[in-house]
């Protein structure tokens, strides 16, 4: 009978003989002892091979075996304070199940284009496995928070009908002979479907074929994008400060061992608690005046304008009202002075930028109906959007937000490229 | 002091004033009372305002209001068990807050065609909303599954380099002056990123442009990926039915209102326990020739194949080792007799046809380098995907279920178009 298990479970087994299944990560041999790392995906232990406890030739086999073999080790769990992880295996039986070839990655620098190439190969490496695995924890919390707050998930389409914001950043498909746009956002759906649920969001990749060639951009992206009825930019900030908060939180707590894989630290990320500050963008522009910076008052904010003001506060500073001119249609505009709209961006700490972005729409009919016709939007592909507005329409806000960002930031990575899977950028569509 | 509230929570301010704010369902009006049927998103309450308990104008306003205005309407919270939902709201104030123009969704019945038109509208109604309440829940529950058996979600590109398996049905976007295609399975890269975390899914939407026109099939959907490390047919097998059976008795559980507002027969969903019957390809096609069925040994099932095999249990059924030559290259022949492939499709009761299709994987090189020639693809574009092979290569197996027809199922619904929030089809990409 052999009782397999996972080596995160490996504590569960103390002084019990257990089978563990993997990969060989890395080797150190005496004449008499292999001592074998081994990876099986949950975790890494050190299998203690000694020359008695198998036969010759399993022995010598263990000799050569290649990084990243496949093998079955058999053996007693033994606690060892000094072992990583507090636990080692006594071998007693080693099953080779594949010889590698001579493995690609190794302890050496690699570029990153060799890296990236073998992307599905640098998956099993150390810091890339702990930065996924930090991923997967923020998207679970990101869920959770919204599950738990009574939204309701509502797919929001990859396939849009109508190029709304002209073409230029679009992916463009054919669709059965008419053409279809890939989507950048789930957001207008996404009010539609809020006067059904209340409370709604959607999760799933979007497409920008921007021809930006920065550390901050990827062609696709994933994006969490949640939207409220009966909502105004205070009620919007609030959740979306509550939100930050509560994936950070949840990620410090959860996978500490990760960030400290990572180097990250994790007394930055402990600051992340509610209230964050809010402040207007003049407030803003005044700050980078008085520091001097070349900034010209009216515009979006550069990189470097979000990283010194971001610099000024030691958790996510939301900057509000930006002038309505350099936002979307779609954004209401404050009642209080109309060229300012009800938006709101929240810059992470230490220079890692925009990782929101949300506002309150307008809600008026007529006024945006005004709006699509300034931009010279296409009034027919909006006919249904307009509806939201014809049935019933209430105050409304959302926000979204960009998961790899969110990853660069919490992991304190300085390239988005390692915050998913397999990247996509505007010069890498491989593997 | 207004004291909002969903109406999900009503139950928590029994004998209290609040504000709930919504959009009027339906109404009644007597000449001194108006019974406004006031749905939030989160549930239906009735708000009875009598002629003295408001001002006259709002009493008037009240008999006029069109279906679909927004409203907030105040008033003490009155437990009776012969309203719908156990409450009602004895209302002393109401604020309209926008009057609808005329709904176009009525009770009268409406074609298909229109109510697609208007699927933004659409989705208020009791029954699209009843459905999307499980699509979440279903969603939320196969995520919930595998993390809670530690799995790592590992979210596969959309952009895919190279047409691996014909262009044929698939959608195909400029690249920045290269080719891109849309992901129709994440199958291929779970299974390199199987051997870096021992067992990983995705989950994410996928295209098919297939030309058919047919109930079950959309261009656009969503499905969930596991793959594991060190697993063969019979362990894919034993999570592919664990998997169902809890996806099952949660929405059982949990989603016991939209299961009754969808007249679902639960009685055939509380079946769905395992273990599951399996049977072999073989066995399913001795059951279609004894029945008299027009089906040559050899072909893939079709539709009607698979509602005559599933009439045939109580519960999903688990159709193993088909010829090889109608299931992909990927797939590993069966070790006891090499024409068949070591594959399994989970078919639904009740005629709803496959919902999971997997297998094991060839793991051998030699072998895999082989099927590669044998189906005439592009060896280059799969040197990635041979990686797994030469590195470490174990036994592995996983599978897809596509999340629309595990919908369709559950909810009792006859057509897949309405399991998703906004559809995809041959001849539809709007709204």
């Amino acid at each position: 009978m052999k009782n397999e298990t996972y080596i995160a479970d490996i504590s569960q087994h103390k002084d019990q003989v257990v089978t563990v299944s993997g990969w060989l990560y890395n080797r150190r041999s005496s004449g008499k002892v292999h001592f074998l790392l081994v990876r099986d995906g949950t975790g890494i232990i050190q299998a203690v091979v000694g020359k008695k406890d198998v036969d010759e030739e399993t022995f010598e086999k263990c000799k050569e075996l290649p990084q990243e073999s496949s093998l079955k080790v058999t053996g007693l769990v033994h606690e060892d304070h000094r072992a990583p992880g507090g636990f080692e295996l006594h071998v007693n039986k080693v099953e080779i199940v594949h010889i590698a070839q001579d493995y690609p990655i190794t302890p050496k620098e690699h570029g990153t284009t060799f890296l990236m190439d073998h992307r599905h190969l640098w998956l099993r490496s150390s810091k890339q496995h702990a930065i996924l695995r930090v991923r997967h924890a923020i998207i679970r919390a990101a869920r959770d928070f919204f599950d738990k707050k009574g939204f309701t998930l509502v797919d929001a389409p990859i396939f849009t009908p109508a190029a709304c914001e002209g073409t230029s950043t679009l992916f463009e498909t054919d669709y059965f002979g008419s053409k279809a746009y890939l989507t950048q956002s789930g957001q207008l759906y996404m009010e539609a479907a809020a006067m059904a649920f209340g409370k709604v969001y959607c999760f799933g990749p979007t497409f920008r074929a921007e021809k930006s060639k920065t550390r901050r951009h990827l062609t696709e992206f994933w994006m969490i994008e949640p939207e409220m009825a009966y909502c105004d930019l205070d009620g919007n900030m609030d959740i979306a400060e509550e939100f930050i908060e509560y994936i950070v939180q949840r990620i410090l707590e959860e996978n500490k061992e990760e960030l400290k894989r990572l180097e990250r630290d994790t007394s930055k990320l402990e600051k992340v608690q509610r209230p964050f500050p809010r402040i207007s963008y003049d407030e803003a522009a005044k700050m980078l005046k008085d520091a001097g910076l070349d900034f010209v008052y009216g515009d979006d904010f550069g990189a470097p304008d979000e990283t010194y003001i971001s610099d000024q506060f030691d958790r996510p500073v939301m900057v509000h009202r930006y002038p309505a001119e350099v936002k979307a249609f779609y954004m209401k505009p404050d009642p209080a002075d109309s060229t300012k709209a009800l938006c709101v961006d929240v810059l992470a700490p230490e220079g890692y930028g925009e990782i929101i972005g949300g506002g309150q729409r307008e809600d008026d009919y007529d006024k945006l109906i005004e709006k699509i016709k300034e931009h010279d939007l296409p009034m027919e592909a909006f006919e249904w959007y307009l509806d939201v507005r014809r049935y019933g329409s209430v105050p409304h806000a959302g926000f979204g937000m960009g998961i790899e960002r969110a990853v660069a930031w919490i992991c304190g990575l300085k390239h988005i490229r390692e915050t998913i899977p397999f990247p996509r950028t505007i010069s890498r569509i491989q593997p």
